[in-house]
């Protein structure tokens, strides 16, 4: 008894990889936004709870709030494996059909998954604790956890922290950016932002769009990892939230690749609560109705919105170098050019050349020869082109043209890999005939090498 | 015009990241057979040739010649772009219809894998120049080559030393050896083995086979990779000899993974001579027919000695530390276990983990739930059972039980992991149950782990 009690013990106190002090590394600096434009009437805090005993004093629980209920949609995992707080937060959407929502809690440093009973009851509690501050009725809050699967969360440590954090609730840009800090875990910098938008129906009124987001790798020992709120003051029906949604995360979080890992927390949600005025933004009527231009106009804000976002992520990665855009052009679908460029972010023979700055177009191809998920025909060996685009905007370098190797220059190759950036272009020379021969359909992923610091902090020298 | 000549031969000049003396490690000599039973009729021989200049003395043609025509079979990469040599080969096949294959004539150092019109007119010289030395009409030779893509062949080098190759075939060990060498690249070991089996129709007649591979990794800088010949003196119909291969690629070679890459080259081929005489192995006659007892038979040789082949390129594995088999118990059906356990043994984090000796469940969990092609209702994570299985066969160390995480001894958890072997169980509690509440479809694969040792090797520093 003694003896399984002491292993219990030993397997609370891992700890992260990431650097105790939480110093943010100076290459990070320029990412950290040094002010904002918020929504009206969402207030933040960040609040220290400690929920991993080992961390004493940085903010591990974050509290986002609406003065006023929100619509709310929200993108969950595909693993089976779903965290506690995971359908928590999926039920209390459902039950509320996407409306009403006053809050979003989120702690750090315990992911509250695969926890059974007792886990779900923790997820319900915390919600039910920050209702309560706030003197709401019902379940009205979303609940997200990120941190170490397999352990249940130091439930009272929480519901003993959430008054404070209520008591904390503030709109400036500080409070954010200490909220968008205390969902951090093996992440090196906080990853915030913030935009102005106006919409068609009433140009002259400016809505704002908040967003936080965190997740390096899916790491240390079991990590479970996305994490992303975003706010605005815009009035959005909850379908048309919903829809929204899930068009900015195809293209944006589900568009990133650290390691190709999908971890049992993933969350992104978008409260809306319509402080700022205006029309209520509506979903098309159905799949085929032409949308409004407000809807339009808010699809392309949020969308690119949360691309900025996610791209953080990248930023992040664990070990990561190089920061690299891969775009697949003139596909005739959208699904078989994304599937190609998925599958080129995670090839582990691509990001370790990427890492040591080989112009290796031969692993690319290979990558593009061998995704799944891709119409018959739409590869073709004959017209398939892939370049490397330097970011200064200097010409393309061409690796292969139409199926047939380019002499390459290796030293503007090895100038143009020495740039944190780098986009990667593979252009099918297909799709729909245009003017120039091609035309069609295009995807784009974002995604880092792998490095030995990646295997590192990854292999876990726990000795 | 001489400062592009300059590049190409720049280009040409890459080096392989292996050891240019191809010492063997000390930790691999107990991977190279001293002895061997090699099948009746088959002669072979390792020739140097120089397909790579750098390359001065070591044996990189390799020819593999049947005194009398086989019946033959190949599975070939489902790579987008084909290798030359891939499409040759198949359509030498396809002509033949399986029947009349004297040879296999396989180069190392250069892939002819995006190589153009010029590339395929390379293959077919090559088989051609083999049958004109062994005296026979039409084509009757396999074409393979490994290495590097997208550049073309040093034609007359091979051409030129496909005479020395025919004069040197030999049925001798030492010959088979040296074959078996003469198709690495950057292997670090020649991967041959050979036994005897017998058939049901006939127990007192010895049947042999043999079979060589190669392959460690898509390496630098565009390597295409994993070969494999197969010869057997049995007699098998072209039929069946195509579906048995099928079947034991899929269960060996389609069921191991260094990196996840699959490359334009991949071939695996199998000759059999019927030089031992016996009755012809037949195909059934429709896939629900009763197999014969001795197709059956020889089904489980193929597929056990296949397995055992292919788990030889494992362990040559780049940068390996770690020998891992992961067992999928208890699926409704073989394609959604199959699909677990390749999604663990592709997962960057598993193999990381296993590298830092970390007993991760919580990453293998993870895989497990975000596996792709799984059927529904086969993984429910109530009945999910993740165990280590230490290869002393001490009892399973057993991580997480019904769904429910176990606690676990990380001493022993440690001790199992310190061991270079080891054997990962996933039971999905599933499938039709039998008195143990269980049974069902199991699926195997085997992988290594990434270490900084794979990221060196890939990353190629060439400056």
């Amino acid at each position: 008894m003694a003896a399984s009690f002491a292993r219990l013990i030993k397997t609370q106190v891992r700890s992260y990889s990431a650097p105790a002090d939480k110093a943010i590394p100076a290459s990070k600096q320029r990412y950290i936004p040094t002010t904002g434009t918020y929504p009206q009437g969402f207030l933040v805090s960040g609040t220290h709870v400690g929920v991993k005993a080992s961390n004493t004093r940085f903010p591990d629980l974050a509290l986002i709030a609406s003065e006023t209920p929100c619509s709310a949609a929200a993108v969950f995992t595909t693993n089976k494996f779903q965290a506690a707080p995971v359908q928590v937060s999926r039920e209390t959407l459902r039950s509320r059909m996407g409306e009403g929502i006053r809050a979003v809690v989120i702690n750090a440093g315990c992911a509250n998954a695969v926890t059974g009973k007792g886990g779900m009851e923790d997820a319900v509690s915390m919600g039910r604790k920050v209702d309560e501050c706030s003197g709401v009725e019902g379940d009205s809050s979303l609940v997200m956890s990120t941190g170490v699967i397999g352990q249940r969360l130091p439930i009272s440590k929480i519901l003993d922290g959430i008054p404070t954090a209520h008591a904390n609730l503030a709109s400036t840009h500080e409070a954010w950016l200490t909220t968008a800090r205390a969902i951090c875990t093996t992440d090196t910098f906080p990853k915030l932002i913030s935009r102005t938008f106006t919409l068609p129906s009433a140009p002259e009124r400016t809505y704002r769009l908040a967003g936080m987001t965190k997740g390096a790798g899916m790491i240390h020992p079991n990590m479970a990892t996305l994490l992303g709120v975003l706010c605005t003051d815009a009035a959005v029906s909850p379908a048309a939230l919903q829809s929204l949604l899930k068009h900015a995360v195809s293209r944006s979080f589900n568009s990133i690749s650290i390691d190709g890992d999908t971890s049992t927390n993933d969350t992104v949600a978008v409260l809306a609560n319509g402080a700022a005025g205006g029309e209520t933004v509506q979903a098309p009527a159905s799949s085929s109705a032409q949308p409004s231009a407000d809807y339009s106009a808010l699809q392309k804000v949020l969308t690119s919105f949360a691309q900025d976002l996610s791209q953080l992520v990248v930023r992040d990665g664990e070990g990561a170098t190089k920061f690299v855009t891969v775009r697949v052009r003139n596909s005739s679908d959208y699904d078989s050019a994304r599937a190609i460029a998925s599958t080129i972010a995670r090839s582990p023979l691509v990001k370790t050349a990427l890492y040591g700055r080989d112009a290796n177009w031969g692993r690319i191809l290979c990558a593009v020869g061998y995704s799944q998920g891709v119409r018959d025909g739409v590869v073709v060996p004959e017209r398939t082109s892939v370049s490397f685009r330097p970011v200064d905007g200097s010409p393309p370098l061409r690796l292969l043209v139409g199926g047939e190797p380019e002499m390459v220059d290796e030293e503007r190759a090895s100038a143009i890999l020495q740039n944190e950036d780098l986009e990667i272009e593979i252009d099918l020379g297909g799709g729909e005939k245009g003017a120039d021969g091609c035309g069609g359909e295009d995807a784009v992923y974002w995604f880092c090498d792998f490095s030995h610091e990646y295997v590192t902090i990854n292999g876990d020298y726990r000795t």
